[in-house]
């Protein structure tokens, strides 16, 4: 199991839940406490490693988890609820100075200027260690916060409004009340749009098109959660994530049989 | 909430589940006891009578539930996974000698001979109110127990085959050894055969056919849990039970709006 910290989740923030049944009158922290539990009692580790892409390989996935490379024959995509918009310019600059994840391609850009653009608090983490790398570091927090960043990163409170450079790739990053000369603008948001995790899936209003399996429109490939639409909802989680994880089981068994 | 008692439950014979989310190593009856506290705490009446039949009048359903007649806007179906197959002469009798409801139908076959064919032990109270009124009773269990009956009901430990006729109504029903001459067969299932119980739903593949919110064919109703197919889990089902909860809450609002 791969995912970045139950920080960005927005169960860990939930005052009091009473809809998922078996629990009452139990606060987000608890419910997912009990969560974490259950799932280290069966045996599943949990690895706090953030996919930054997938890439179908054909008989197997590969799995970039920053600095690792996972292997897999079968894929569940739990990613929960983006409401991500792309930024002006980002996706005409990915991969030519927009990344999401700095630890990967950081090191492209030493002794050079970098912006980081963050939902959250993993961001501070990547802001100090590209720190080390880059010239210059412009953090610009996309939520309230303590902001624990190393002197050598600049912290910019405003909004990042455009990504602009010239044809071969992205040299500024527009704000509120400045413009940032910059080589990188990484971008850290608590969900990875599903278009930039794995190419290819059949996307319905704005959610990943599943079948009444948990399929999604890619062979291997199943997802559950939020990230498959409305509605937002614990035991709809649950539920169509045993749903996946019996049909992720079966797809195991029909390609062993083969 | 109508049903009848929770011994019909495959859930309270569990001896140990562990694919619920937040919940492990617990038993069946534990899980259950956990749900009822929660559905109580809620203030939400669990009502133990068994829903016979549902009849749509256009802008409401009628409910029949033995002795009270219940009105609703709308329904959501969670009858369980129903293994039930039809008995060899069933269909053909049904409201001609054959009945579901022994407390419904029973007063119609005073003084005359009826067999009850039952799965569980809410038979067995059925069976005692029938020898109240009828001339004979036989009671036909299909499930192993202590079987609570009156002296003047017979037990009969055997596989009933057939109900025969002729051409106006049954008048015998054909056991592994016996011919039992009566007026009426009662049948209590763990689970009524949805075409029973709610005329008019499109079935797929044995279960009713549902949208992703859980819709089914006919407006007003919803429907969740084992009744609508594999895979038969307690978290599908719980999901399920909370995304068509929302669309009938939705479907009310919308009502309401007109």
């Amino acid at each position: 199991m791969l995912g970045g910290t139950e920080k960005v989740t927005g169960l860990m923030k939930a005052p009091q839940i009473d809809n998922y049944l078996g629990f009452m009158e139990i606060s987000g922290t608890d419910m997912l406490n009990a969560f974490k539990r259950h799932v280290e009692h069966m045996g599943i580790e949990i690895k706090h490693e953030k996919v930054q892409n997938i890439l179908n390989m054909g008989d197997y996935f590969g799995i970039n988890a920053g600095t690792n490379i996972y292997e897999a024959k079968t894929i569940i995509l739990a990613t929960g609820h983006g409401k991500a918009k792309y930024m002006h310019g980002e996706k005409e600059y990915l991969g030519k100075g927009v990344g999401y994840c700095a630890t990967c391609d950081g090191p492209l850009y030493k002794n050079k200027p970098v912006a980081l653009i963050s939902e959250n608090e993993e961001g501070e983490e990547e802001a100090n260690y590209l720190s080390e790398i880059c010239s210059e570091v412009y953090y610009l927090p996309m939520y309230q916060g303590n902001y624990k960043l190393n002197d050598k990163v600049k912290l910019i409170k405003e909004k990042a409004e455009a990504i602009e450079g010239n044809e071969m790739k992205a040299n500024l990053l527009r704000t509120t009340n400045n413009e940032l000369k910059v080589d990188a603008v990484f971008i850290v948001r608590n969900v990875i749009p599903i278009g930039q995790l794995i190419e290819g899936l059949e996307i319905e209003e704005g959610s990943i098109k599943i079948d009444k399996n948990m399929a999604a429109s890619m062979t291997g490939v199943f997802a559950c959660g939020d990230c498959t639409g409305k509605p937002y909802q614990i035991a709809k989680a649950v539920g169509d994530g045993s749903t996946a994880a019996l049909s992720a089981v079966k797809y195991l068994d029909l390609q062993n049989m083969k």
